[in-house]
């Protein structure tokens, strides 16, 4: 038992969370020296994610260095925390002897989300060190789709036959010798391996010996198919607050378990994925990556925006003479257009939430599209009034106040609707509905909104 | 036990994971129709987390016909999983012995995030409705800041002298008849509830009776500080995979325990803020706001758009005699503020996210500032030579071509600055980094970019 004693650092208390400043000099400093002992004083009293974080933090040549003198100690816990961008160059860095012993030391789970995106002969090395059993569960969980159930779950489930009593059950926990690192509940299964229910260790120890399992069983029991998308995982683990849910095949037979704090990790990356999705940056992004991987990532929705706003500029080179003759025009017309992208925006973050969470639905499309609508054209109201008047102050012209006003209250309406159907477009298309809509969004909006004010202004002004 | 057998709509398989359109549909007939019986046969079989959607979903005047209907069943699950935003509608609807019952059954950090937000008057009188032993936990959970670890504890804990040994401990939870619903270890503490480890129950289960209980503790131990955000507290769950954690008060004494599924949920709101925040929508928007509502909470970012949209219009205003002698400004300076836009916005999302996972630190600010100016220029030069050869095509103008080109690589190397600079800055003032600073990156980006493309076509063209 280590950390026994509260220490400062084990709380979360605000910046205490990380590593403090004289640490990783420290660490720095033991780096540049080479001294293995001193490293190993500090890293001894820190958690293997907090480790893998520093090894992320280092910059290239320090993190070899790091590698070669800390080899020894990198174990399970470290390597399976490491982020994937940088975790082939790891491996490639460590003797093949230590990444085995690591791999041994892991849940299934764990190995399989190490070993998933290698290369075929990296991954039969890796998987050579492991026993048959292990072996055999890494490569049963392989077998399910990317990102499924099957590739989530870990192999190692405790079960009993329903007709056990609390007795029967307790004595057999205690004369097995390979239980899980962590378990939460006992899975009842038939004789055919078909979950029926499961029992929580508290239930169970909480009763008397004589108690029959299938009596102590939880209300509600879900199991979850192998096939199912890891994001749909999450989304029960939170709607229904399990802890740990069995996996079951086509047939309805158990082949593994899924707990919540592996379902966490993925709805924390399926977030992540919304943010970077919704600003147009790779999914696969990360703060380690270098300048020339960071520019590429970048690259395909800058160009597909630079197409889009050729489409928008040409809109306005339409109206090329409506602005030789009153150049107040081009002064204005980004206004609408920046308007529109906003409150484009704004709907498109409350669908795309909605959709992730499964609170948007083909229940409440209509309703929400409606009051979407509504609320565009209501603001579209308000700013067209404000900015009508300001127009009409700064130019001195009625007219062209009551065409910016007209041609606000124009945007924002389509805003909004964009805004919605964007995203719900990109779901039915079966795309991330996040997939850079605001490109999309900000497209109708800059298209409507420059020939919505250049429009107007050329009937009604010129 | 219900839901013994896993019924086709237990599994997460995709589709699955809503309610069957038909069982919708037969929800609203039987409130139509008033048959409370149906509707009881109906929901009987759903769990509380799906019947709080459902109640969500209902629009007003149905909702308010539902809960008459099926009031009496409305229990301390449906209670505690109904959304902030119609919560105290429901609460005003349903009879005061209804909510009585359903807070009895609630676990304390249940009522606590029931209560939390009410007026004073309201509030006592739902904790009148508990035992007084309840009610001192809820009350002292309530002398915790808003958002904070003691707000979100259970004060439920299982706690155990680390002198006992195995058999103790069993016979103790044998005797024990106020068990949690819920717990996953046991916490060891001093004679003055300070905790020292904790042993999970799987260990507890497989060990020999006369084990000491501070010989099995787990070796990662980390209390977390009832002052500690709620933030932080999903941090450290999500970093350390914890399952449960004992908080402290500022002497270190126990006070209650936080459970994972609880930092899960905070984990998802936090996202889901992060997203709001950054589309400039007011955080506690809800799908099923009113029109009003909706309208009012999107104005603030609205009208702060509209000044800085008039701001980049007076930037245009200053060249109003350069667009006069050249309309091709016009049409290309979209364009520009555009491009810019975009990629302010790829690396806020980047900034904000490592902001948000302690990913972007001190240690590291620098650098990833570096690479993403750097990253910025290289993309500035790609896409400055990509329109300075589509403007030549197009306007025939050498001369004009080399002037967006290079406004484009300004305002993109401007822009990667103002997306990690602007939340920093937002974090170093102690706000949320995500509260809408892609305006204010655009606001940069379109001024920025207005200012360079038409300033150096005045000096180099006019």
């Amino acid at each position: 038992m280590t950390d026994q004693t509260p220490a400062p650092e084990d709380q979360a208390d605000g910046d205490k969370l990380l590593p403090p400043r004289e640490l990783l000099d420290g660490i720095d400093a033991a780096i540049d020296t080479g001294d293995t002992a001193q490293l190993n004083t500090l890293l001894e009293p820190m958690h293997g994610a907090d480790i893998a974080d520093i090894i992320e933090r280092l910059d290239p040549a320090r993190r070899r260095a790091f590698l070669s003198l800390y080899s020894g100690e990198i174990d399970g816990e470290i390597l399976s925390e490491i982020d994937e961008a940088i975790r082939d160059e790891v491996i490639g860095q460590l003797p093949a002897e230590v990444i085995a012993e690591a791999v041994r030391e892991m849940d299934s789970d764990d190995v399989v989300d190490l070993v998933e995106d290698m290369a075929e002969p990296e991954r039969e090395e890796i998987l050579a060190a492991l026993d048959a059993t292990d072996r055999a569960a890494v490569q049963q969980s392989l077998a399910y789709p990317e990102y499924s159930a099957g590739r989530l779950m870990q192999s190692e489930v405790v079960t009993a036959p329903e007709h056990w009593t609390v007795g029967e059950a307790v004595a057999f926990l205690q004369s097995e010798d390979w239980l899980p690192e962590q378990f939460y509940h006992i899975v009842l299964v038939d004789p055919r391996r078909h979950p029926l229910g499961y029992v929580t260790l508290g239930r169970l120890l909480a009763s008397a010996h004589d108690v029959l399992l299938r009596d102590i069983t939880e209300d509600s029991f879900r199991t979850i198919s192998a096939f199912a998308e890891e994001g749909d995982v999450a989304y029960v683990f939170n709607q229904y607050h399990l802890i740990s849910a069995p996996v079951v095949d086509r047939d309805d037979r158990l082949v593994g378990i899924i707990t919540i704090d592996d379902a966490m990790v993925v709805l924390d990356q399926e977030h992540e994925e919304d943010i970077l999705l919704l600003a147009g940056v790779g999914e696969e992004s990360s703060l380690t990556d270098s300048v020339m991987q960071t520019a590429r990532q970048r690259v395909p929705w800058l160009a597909t925006n630079i197409l889009t706003a050729v489409a928008a500029a040409s809109v306005i080179g339409l109206f090329e003479s409506s602005i030789a003759q009153l150049v107040a025009l081009a002064v204005l017309m980004p206004i609408v257009a920046s308007m529109g992208g906003n409150a484009g925006t704004q709907t498109l973050a409350v669908a795309v939430r909605g959709l992730a969470t499964k609170g948007l639905t083909k229940d409440n499309y209509l309703r929400v599209i409606r009051r979407e609508a509504v609320v565009g054209l209501l603001n579209g109201a308000i700013f067209g009034l404000a900015i009508g008047s300001v127009t009409y102050m700064w130019f001195g012209s009625f007219g062209l106040g009551a065409v910016i006003g007209l041609a606000m209250i124009i945007n924002l309406t389509i805003a909004a609707l964009a805004g919605i159907l964007v995203p719900l477009t990109l779901e039915k298309l079966g795309a991330d509905p996040a997939l850079a809509s605001p490109t999309f969004v900000t497209t109708v909006t800059d298209v409507v909104g420059f020939f919505a004010f250049l429009g107007l202004a050329t009937v009604m002004l010129l």
